[in-house]
């Protein structure tokens, strides 16, 4: 599991007072940072292997910007060419987002999809959520 | 179904080249303008009664930032408390993203649930997507 | 001098109310659009030639995200290898934002800054703000 | 002196490949967090004091999302309602980014400047950049 603490920012509230639901997306790509080192260990643009087809989000609770966040990240799902993750989004003692991500591997010269190379598919798995 | 024009800016592209899938909920967001009048007419935040609780998005394309983009929204089912509903990105012929978008009617004074006001669900009806 | 009508996203309201100081940035360079085809014609990254130095805006009035808003963009001053614009963010008759920003024309390959060529001069200089 | 570390996101990025200058705005804004405390100790929107009124930024060099930044702030002046902040961005040993922010102790009830009270000018000055 990778955890990521993240302080919510004034730009990321809305009119509403909480922090709006479109930076939840935002927070949880920020939470990916260590697993994208498993395909692009420079984290290189010119090096980057992944294309993300599927989020589904669910918003249990409202964050507010007064207090930090953590984001949980577990490997849900290894497939062929692609990956699921699952993915929270806790204020203190409050899961306020929960859902699933899915990523293709994809060859963007030849923009198409491509198989999870074995020693990625190996360090995904170590990051897998226990059943 | 409403439709929404967007044209792309610069700061929604991403070091991959192409439109950053974070935006893609803005946009989406940005397309219900016209349907938070059905709640709040003024758009005021002192008169906002929704509740996002799930979004379930299918990125099917990629999204280049040359070109304006097209975002459709369609009423696809109303509940007792809560309603759904079915979008879509198109940019040109192409559709880059699909989904779907659940709120809930929310009195955030009780911190909790409502029902869809008769008024209200009519006017959502109007805009319901063929089966 | 170019005009460019966005309408603001609940997205970028802030807790306060009113739009965030930081998407006045962001509006500006949208409304930059269609000059920086004067430097890259297809708006390619692969084509660009542009690096930002400098912004100073000046916060005159709240803006809000019910209605549209207007971006205004003038041709300032066009230097040697650099150039300043002046711009406007208006919502209705209440002028909003105003400031300049300066670019300059970059050479990304050699990370210098280069003349600006003479073609785009004299494009730039259409748009001059008359004094 | 405050400061703030921050961990660059892939939505930060740019098409160019660089953290877009939008993004400087942001960070600057979300290394103020603790000074705002100094007005609103709980950060609470029903009890906010400030209103943004200019801001002056240097980009002095491109920012990459590979590595931490950290954004330094100081008090440069307090005035009689207002007060100003030299702010630099920091990526390794290289200044990115440097400027000054100015704020306006604000009445929103009256929709007027007031000002800015003794105690919070003695913590503001604790903050005082060494001339």
């Amino acid at each position: 599991m990778f955890s990521t603490s993240i302080i919510p920012r004034v730009s990321e509230t809305d009119g509403a007072g909480h922090i709006n639901n479109t930076v939840a997306p935002v927070w949880l790509e920020a939470g990916r940072r260590e697993l994208f080192r498993i395909f692009s260990p420079e984290l290189r643009f010119d090096d980057w292997h992944l294309a993300l087809v599927n989020t589904n989000l669910d918003y249990v609770a409202q964050i507010f910007w007064q207090r930090p966040v953590e984001v949980r990240t577990w490997v849900d799902h290894v497939g062929n060419s692609s990956f699921r993750l699952y993915e929270e989004i806790w204020q203190g003692e409050t899961l306020c987002v929960k859902g699933t991500v899915t990523y293709v591997h994809f060859d963007y010269a030849a923009q198409r999809a491509a198989p999870v190379p074995e020693a990625a598919r190996a360090r995904l798995l170590e990051h897998r959520r226990a059943p």
